[in-house]
Formats: structure tokens, C-alpha cells, sequence
């Protein structure tokens, strides 16, 4: 194979996950291995591309131990954004201004570690750089523990952030145990339209755990009023009930359920109405009319960052969709993703591929509805039996001094600007 | 050594820990290797004790395995409580009732895993055995989150809930980098009078993270004008500032933080009058008056039941606590603690000693002044010379499926009464 001669340029973008510094090693690693001159990192994404922030890799991957520490630490190393590129009919301002950078770096390839709306970046660029015969190649690298994007069988990061909601959940549904008194416990799980994440809770149901007595996913519309009912009814025959909702769940009527107020506007320390999390409205609600102690329990952003307990499938596949991508561009490709192609459920195997990211950026993949069970409360045994391969296996965290070591990273080290 | 011939009875009490089962362990394994007949577990401690209620621990642990899956359990696997025994002069019923138990239990020596409430139950009992020349011994084993308890070193679970603090400090402190946004996270952290968990926030500040901004405990007045001040100024001049609390924080004027409302009733989504969280009510006065993103995340009941990342050093000593108790009490001892007593920093050596439960029932230890900066908004390196030997290294999960396996556990299972 002739080697990548030119120079890499690569960022992260939208929200990070536990994993998603491994697709940058698998990027930065595979990108030298064939021969790059620089592997650049873009700081904060396009966005801060645009202003000319970038590093080279180099100068903070410097060793074997470098590698394996920046695997393993949490958020987007290079820092991440939210930036969507306009139409290139109506600026074309903003493209010339990045082609003018990348041709300065003499960058001749460009990967984007993100989810679909990061997509949508790399159509537009690969759309650009055709229409005005540019020769960089671009190309997609997956990632979102939503695990929301299309085509892909799932995402990675996605693999990791489900197994710690497992665990959590079998820890949280012990802890309901330790009174001798009733209570209900509601768990608030990331995943504001798609219910992968909420789902995951279904993981909790084992051997040695009764898992969530039920899961909502914001496919299926709530009602607020069946959920009481049964809620109560569960309350009325166990000690301890466990429910797992979405961030997301929605009224029939298209309300997000941390809206409702039962007709009373919500009015916090400051006398502004705003919104309180679905956990806590549900579990107040349960707390007046059901009349036990309730916790409502939201598992936060340790969903996208929770490093010391990430799955080996899926730090070992985000790893794969970097390299995979550095092969792919090197071989001609542009304007593609990575995509994950499972071949086998047991053994689970599964390889890489690519796909035009036009059919991907943008669009939003939900929990199919056959694999909810018919009263709209639980996940069904072929979702669970999806998951299962993706939480396998652990990367041991380099432990330093009691905790979890990180490749060291401030937010200006080494950046330089064009 | 004379064996022990009688029985023994454990029994948990108060906030769970993650490692309060492998005290329970420490009691079950050297009672039995000192054979002992029969060890029985109260189910949900001296309150299920006096319904009769109990279980015989071999049933449930049947062989090695069992007692490394049980040391790995989080929660209190016989079930809690939270009952305070009457004075003995104001109520002999409940004694005699206890006692009664007891002797068809045919009890010789009777042990309480708990914090200084518990304390003061095995306080009361061995009084009451030596006023009514009862045989049966009493003895307490020390444990609680909080590390609240006189004369002991420190108490086993802290160091495992310290660990988990350190840990996802540092990961939610990268996740705040991810965004070229200014934004403000508050860390609420469990400790409603004592600090010590609060303080363990400080462990995320090492080589490769630069820790919390500022560390609030409730042993010194909280100004929330000063602190205003103080997150403004760190605003200013950093992109993200990260803040731990402790939920117990109050004014100089006595009031918790979180009844705070600036004049204006709380009022929930039900129109009741109601507190909000302490990390909350910062966090939504920040984003008013200081204006930028802010972040409030409850570290909630994870930190008493996060089994999956556990201090060795923390889980041997329960064990061994719960040995020691056992081993006392066959040596004559009654209405005692087991304590820990740190015979040196480098290297940490610690060795368990007795101490008379009269001195350490009831009362609370604080953090001591000299541990706390002078500006009141930090702890000293005192405090994490003392805390980091109790964090250091794991007890690896058994890990089954991809998820922490834990010994099962039915509330009702092989519960037998009296």
C-alpha cells in the first residue's frame, strides 16, 4: 500500500462519551502507522477550526502509556462543540474560510468523531470539496451513547454508558431493599427522543436482581394516570418498587412530562416558573397520592463520562471505527461513515464498514416498537438480548494513588493558531 | 483458645455502606472458624429482631464463593434499620422482650454492624445484661459513610465512598471542559453535619486534574454572598468552575441552605411548599445573577452503595472489624466497639483495638478547624494525607455478563421467626 503522505486533521464533536477518545487514538494511531506527516486535533471541533485552533497530536500522545491513558479519560479530549455548518448555497463564506485552513495545514484528510448532526458536517464538506475539486477526503467516525444514528447497528459509546447504567441500577435496586419500609424509587436516564439508554435499565434484571418493575422509553406516548395506577398497584403487593423513565417521556398530547404541573405553575427559589426533571415530578406525585417515601434519582451526565467503568466491546470498537476510517479515506473514500455490522449474536461478531453519510446525517434512529412489550412498560427480551454483547468485558482503569489515572489535558496546552 | 460452643447473632443498622457485607463476612467467617453452633442474622436489625425475625447465615452462605459475592454486595444484606432503643428505666418490656428472644435463640454473643446510633443499642443492651446477670456479650462494629464516629481512626465504608467521590469528581470536572462554553457545575455532596465525605471531593485535585474549585463543609457557616462572590470571580477568569457542597451547609443564622428562597416560597409542582436541593438552589441562583451555564449534580445514594468501585484497603478492614469483634467478645468482652487506630501514614499501617461503647455512642465527630482553610472554602492537605491511604487499591468486581455480581438476595428468603 502506498503511505498517507500528506497530513490528518481530526476533531470530536457533539456530546462526548466514556469512549470517545479511543476513536481518536484509533484515528491518531492508524494515521501514523500508514505514514501521516501530522495528525492535527481540532480544537473544539469545526467550530474552533474555524478560528484556527488546532494541536498536533503528537505533542501530547508521546508513548505507549499515552495511548492507553487517553483511551481511558472521559469527555472529548480535543474538546467537542455544537456547530452546524450553513447551507453552502447560502455561505459560502464559511467554507472557503475552512478549505483555506486545511489547504495552509496541507491537511488531505479530515475525519469527524460525532453523531448525526456531526454528519451532516461531513456532507457538506465531502459536498463542497467535490463541487470545487478539492482533493481532501472526508470521512465520519460514530459516536453517541444515544446510540440514535441510522444504518450502523449501534454506536459506540453507547455500549459503555449501558453497562453503567446496569450496574448502577442493580446497586440503586439493592439500596431500595435496606428498610423495612415501602418506597418508590424513579430513575431519570438520558435519551431525550430515543430510548436506548432508558432501556439499558432492562440489564439490571439477572440472576441475582429483579431489575426495574418498569421501563418507559419516549417512543410511547405516557399517561400519566395509567402510570399511577400502576405504580400503586405495584406498591400495594412489594416493598420496594423501581422505575426506569426516559428524560424524554411525552403526554399523548405531545407534552414533555417535566412540563406538567397538574395546572399549577411549577415556581422555583427565584419565583420563575421553569421546568423540574421528570424523576422528580413523577416521584413528588407518587410521594402526595400514592402517600410513601419516593427518590427520585437522575444518573446525570456520569452517563457520558463514567470512564471507570467502560465495556472492552466497546472501547475495542471505538477504536476500530477511528482506524477503520483512516483505512477507508486512505483507500479513496470521502464522504462516507463508519458503520458497525453485526454478523453473529453469539458469538457476537461484528465488523466495520462504510456508508454514504448523506442516508445518515440528520436522521434520528428510535427503539423499534416491537421491541416494547404491548402495554408500552418494559423493553422486550430480543432488545435486552441486543445489548447483552455490547456491555461485555471491562478495560481495567489505570489506577493511580486510589483513582482512575487520565492523560492530562488543559484547555489551552499546546494549541496553536493560524 | 476455648471454642466458642454457643450461638452468635449479627445484625446491620442505620445507612448502608458499600462494604457494611463484608463485616457481616468478617462476623459470619471467624465465628463459625471458632466454632460457633449456630450464627443467626437479625432480619432489618433490633426492630425485626423483636418481631422475631431472623435468618440462619449458612443457609445463605454456603461456601467461598458466597462470601467473596456477599463482601462485593452493596447494602446491607440483612436489611436496616433505623430503631432507637427506650431508656431501660422508662421501658423494661422491650428488653425483656429482646432478652427473651435471645435465650431461645440460645445467644452467647450478640453483634451490631452500625454507626453511633447503633452504638447506643449495644450500649443499652450490655447494661441491661449486666444489671439483670445476663451472660450474653454485646459488641458493636463500626461503620458508616459519614466517618462520624468518636475515638476510631476512621470507619469502615468511608473510604469506599471516598474513593467513588474522588473518582467521579474528576470525570464530571473533564466533562465540564467538553464545550468552549462558561459554565458553573455544584457537586451536592452527602454529610448532613459532618464533612468528611464533602471533603473527600478534594482526592480529584492530582497530577492530571486540578480538582474542585472550592469545597463547602456544614462544620463552618455558609455565606451565600461571599459565595456568590467567590464563583463570579473564579468565572471570570476560567471556563469551567467546579464547586463541591455538603447537603448540610447552613447560614450563620442556622438555616440549611436549602430552605433558602430568597423571599420567595418554594413551590413545587403541586403548589406545596417544599425544599430544594442545596447543589439545585446555587446552581439556578448562579445562572441568574451571575448568568452562564450551570450544572447541579446529587451524587446521591451511589455513594453508600456503589459496590462496583470499592477501596481495598477500605473493604479488608470491614472485614476485619468484624473479626476482631468476634474474637473480643470470645475473650470476655462486652459493650465494646471495635476501633481503628492508625499506627502509621507511610506506610499506612492501622491495627483494630476495643474501646468502651459508653464513650462513642451518640456522639458525632467532626472535621477538626485546622483541616479547614482559613477562607473556609477548601480543605487542607492534612485532611488528604489522612484520607488517600484509605482509598487505595480495588476489590475487582465478579463480574458475570458484563454487569458486578452480587449474592442473591430476597427479602423474605429462609426468614424464619420466633
Amino acid at each position: 500500500m502506498t503511505a498517507v503522505t500528506g497530513n490528518v486533521i481530526v476533531g470530536q464533536s457533539g456530546g462526548p462519551t466514556a469512549v470517545i477518545n479511543s476513536s481518536l487514538v484509533g484515528v491518531f494511531k492508524t494515521a501514523k502507522d500508514r505514514g501521516a506527516r501530522k495528525v492535527y486535533g481540532m480544537v473544539h471541533g469545526i467550530q474552533g477550526l474555524l478560528e484556527g485552533r488546532y494541536v498536533d497530536l503528537e505533542k501530547h500522545i508521546k508513548n505507549d502509556l499515552d495511548i492507553e491513558l487517553l483511551k481511558r479519560t472521559p469527555s472529548a479530549y480535543l474538546g467537542s462543540c455544537r456547530y452546524k455548518l450553513p447551507d453552502i448555497s447560502q455561505d459560502r463564506a464559511v467554507y472557503d474560510k475552512i478549505f483555506e485552513i486545511l489547504e495552509k495545514l496541507e491537511i488531505e484528510y479530515f475525519f469527524y468523531i460525532g453523531g448525526n448532526d456531526s454528519m451532516d458536517t461531513i456532507k457538506k464538506l465531502s459536498d463542497y470539496a467535490l463541487l470545487n475539486g478539492s482533493k481532501i477526503r472526508f470521512m465520519g467516525v460514530p459516536k453517541t451513547i444515544d446510540n440514535d444514528l441510522a444504518v450502523t447497528d449501534h454506536t459506540p459509546g453507547y455500549g459503555s454508558a449501558a453497562k453503567y447504567i446496569g450496574a448502577i441500577t442493580k446497586e440503586v435496586i439493592r439500596d431500595g431493599l435496606v428498610y423495612d419500609q415501602q418506597n418508590v424509587t424513579i430513575l431519570e436516564i438520558m435519551g431525550r427522543n430515543a430510548g436506548w439508554l432508558t432501556g439499558a435499565a432492562a440489564l439490571a434484571k439477572c440472576e441475582d436482581c429483579p431489575g426495574p418493575d418498569m421501563i418507559f422509553l419516549p417512543e410511547i406516548p405516557f399517561d400519566v394516570d395509567d402510570f399511577m395506577k400502576k405504580v400503586a398497584a405495584l406498591h400495594e403487593k412489594q416493598k420496594s418498587v423501581v422505575v426506569a423513565v426516559s428524560e424524554g417521556v411525552k403526554t399523548a398530547d405531545g407534552k414533555y412530562v417535566c412540563e406538567l404541573t397538574d395546572g399549577i405553575d411549577f415556581v422555583d427559589a427565584f419565583g420563575h416558573k421553569q421546568l423540574t426533571g421528570t424523576a422528580r415530578y413523577l416521584a413528588e406525585k407518587i410521594n402526595r397520592e400514592v402517600g410513601c417515601k419516593t427518590r427520585a434519582i437522575e444518573f446525570n451526565s456520569l452517563q457520558r463520562c463514567a470512564s471507570h467503568i467502560v465495556s472492552r466491546v466497546d472501547i475495542t470498537e471505538a477504536f476500530q471505527v477511528g482506524g477503520a476510517a483512516v483505512k477507508a479515506a486512505h483507500e479513496g473514500e470521502t464522504g462516507k461513515m463508519i458503520i458497525l455490522k453485526r454478523v453473529s449474536d453469539d458469538p457476537y461478531i461484528c465488523v466495520t464498514d462504510i456508508y454514504d453519510v448523506h442516508k445518515i446525517a440528520n436522521v434520528e434512529k428510535k427503539v423499534p416498537f416491537e421491541w416494547i412489550n404491548e402495554s408500552g412498560d418494559y423493553v422486550t427480551e430480543d432488545f435486552v438480548n441486543y445489548i447483552k454483547p455490547l456491555i461485555q468485558a471491562e478495560l481495567t482503569p489505570i489506577m493511580t494513588d486510589g483513582l482512575p489515572r487520565h492523560l492530562y489535558y488543559t484547555d489551552v496546552e499546546g494549541e496553536e493558531t493560524i
